[in-house]
């Protein structure tokens, strides 16, 4: 089922969430946060770009460190207030240096 | 790498978005927020909670169709704002019968 870009809800920052899962392994890499811009310029370029909430500007992923992340779909929720970005990501996604932002768990007695 | 509650970062409304994730098949099912209450409930109830924004109340997932979602694991990120919550769901995750909320798919064209 497609869905037209109008129909895309951003919140009142004008961002919407933008959930990145890796297409290979199925592994969620990452969340960030799209506004229009960033998201037309990865549907146009094929590669992944943010809205940086601290940095207050546009992100192209990985530009530094060239772990970009070439889309290969983009998934919109029942609400349509979030995105799925299903990618093959060129390296690690996390600043740290692991494959996954998510490399920590919570546990009950913690 | 375990991680204790207290470093998770709410937001300025006292959220945390909470991405859920079928530990079977890595499916990517739904994305919801949770209060520090919904996160105690999941974590002692074993089952997943979160706060509706639209309602302004807690919602225990599946708790009227019966689609609950067991927790199998709660992970969180590396800026430890956002939570990946990993379910054994006994059912559809989207209350419009899909297993997952992200069914639709967005192409340039469109």
């Amino acid at each position: 089922m497609q869905v037209s870009l109008s129909e895309i809800k951003f919140d009142a920052n004008g961002l919407i969430p933008a959930i990145v899962q890796d297409v290979d392994t199925n592994e969620v890499l990452m969340l960030a946060y799209m506004n229009q811009g960033s998201l037309q310029l990865t549907l146009e370029k094929g590669e992944t770009y943010f809205w940086s909430r601290s940095r207050s500007e546009l992100w192209h992923k990985g530009i530094t460190s060239g772990n970009v992340q070439r889309v290969v779909e983009i998934r919109l929720d029942c609400d349509a207030d979030t995105l799925l970005i299903r990618v093959h990501p060129a390296g690690p996604a996390c600043h740290t240096g692991h494959q996954t932002c998510f490399y920590r768990t919570i546990t009950k007695s913690t």
